[in-house]
């Protein structure tokens, strides 16, 4: 009660690795120090693209506890919280609030697929008696792209009924703006994150509290520019600018694309490096996606290796 | 290149759980040497019916240490170590290679969907070389209804080359018998198990050697007896019957059915219960399949709880 809930541009970090594919601590740091200086209101650390269901429990404890020995702000974090196992998903959260983040963004377990609603309530009950702690503030990750275990207006219904001040918003990244309208229509109030800056504008206008997108990561200013005028006259204008760069970036490989883009940026190749099962960007894929950048005349202002 | 490769009937063993869904090791335990007793010729534990995923990095190494200081052989285990964070991949792999164990069965990481052959190959390649160890015997496990994220003829002809000797086998649990076919037919002397004993007599005909099957948790002795008889003339009924039998089972929900099974047969209502998102079979669900086992006259010789 006492924090305000977390709104505006959120960015799912991404994660650096050194040649051995270890986490690399202080180049993590540095970029999350660049994207909160540079229009990004707090930080989805662990989340899809983060590459954070290709590190160990251990890694992403490593991670967020240098963050905050760095003078990141607790309350500015939002952990992906969400794992297979009920045990993992307690512990990581319970170490997320421990640690005063903003909140915790839960994937549902994913490994199995046509699960129900009641097995999904009871994983998020469980997790939410487990951790016990009021200061717990849960969004749910909606991404069936990746899970295939989606969240039914149901399921969230008895969630906010019987969590209400635990579970509090989502994140959907199911690129279904049907999805996204039924849930900002169905639970006014609720803390509803598009996964994608393209549906921006639309949600705002139905109660969005802000995005939590991908190309945060690159170019967090213009998105959030848009949070901060959606109300204005040149919204449409500048939501049609911030879609044609997202469609520019994203006729890539996603991931691979927003490590490369901060590699050229940064002059530090190893950025474009990801973790198996995703490969870095080819030759060719590099230099078109190099082309489309020069083209817009993007730049990351003060970015630095 | 000491220890002869696991064959025959592999149970992926059932996880019983206590109250507070903490697993329940002395029962654990006590089933898999039942099963071992009873037609088993070797235990795939931390499978897809073992929820393995629901369980943390240190519960499954607990239950692993648990068989072998119970005096389970290790050399008769093919623990699941195949996880969506390489790091966790290694570690687990490692510690089922260094205690002995005779093989991995690996899941590719399932998280990313869409994920190219090379992607999935450096996982693999990683993991082998990471354990670096000449007793690592790899089984890819293909389960593409719960990762989405398939093994193709290339990828295993691939790894079987670049990985001779490491990655040794398979187990099908796609339930596409084309895929079985075509599995068999191209890679000759491949340890090959259909993940269902529907298959086991066209499979053993095209050179499988054995199945890792849900079933066998509950009736391993006649999987078992078709195993060892598919070259005689009774094979094509044993078959029939075995299928008919499973079917019977997998109407229900397939893994709250095995352990209500097990439940009912052991007295033990506590082994019903699973860790969300699965949820144990309702009173209906429950009734029903008893049933079902009655009109069988089937049982479990020799269990207690």
């Amino acid at each position: 009660m006492s924090t305000p809930l977390l709104n505006g541009v959120l960015a799912p970090v991404i994660t650096p690795f050194k040649p051995d594919l270890s986490p690399d601590v202080e180049r993590y740091v540095r970029h999350c120090r660049w994207l909160l200086a540079n229009g990004c209101s707090g930080l989805a650390i662990f989340g899809t693209n983060s590459e954070a269901n290709s590190l160990s429990m251990d890694e992403r404890k490593t991670l967020l506890d240098a963050l905050l020995e760095a003078g990141v702000p607790a309350a500015k974090l939002m952990p992906g919280t969400g794992c297979c196992s009920l045990t993992d998903s307690v512990a990581l959260t319970r170490f997320a609030v421990e640690r005063g983040c903003g909140g915790a963004l839960m994937l549902p377990p994913f490994f199995y697929k046509g699960v129900s609603d009641e097995g999904l309530y009871r994983n998020f009950a469980e997790i939410a008696q487990r951790v016990g702690d009021a200061r717990l503030k849960i969004y749910l990750y909606h991404i069936p792209p990746m899970t295939a275990v989606p969240f039914s207006l149901g399921l969230v219904e008895r969630l906010l009924r019987d969590f209400a001040g635990t579970v509090v918003g989502m994140k959907d990244s199911g690129g279904d703006w049907k999805n996204m309208e039924a849930m900002l229509k169905a639970f006014p109030g609720f803390q509803f994150f598009p996964g994608s800056e393209e549906f921006l504008l639309p949600a705002m206008r139905l109660g969005a509290v802000g995005t939590i997108t991908a190309t945060a990561n690159i170019a967090p200013a213009p998105i959030d520019e848009l949070f901060r005028k959606w109300n204005t006259p040149q919204a449409d204008a500048m939501q049609a600018a911030i879609t044609d760069f997202r469609r520019a970036i994203t006729r890539f490989p996603q991931i691979p694309a927003l490590k490369h883009t901060t590699a050229l940026y940064t002059g530090h190749d190893q950025w474009a490096v990801t973790r198996p099962p995703l490969v870095r960007l080819d030759e060719a894929q590099g230099e078109a996606l190099a082309a489309e950048l020069r083209q817009r005349q993007f730049s990351m202002p003060g970015i630095n290796d």
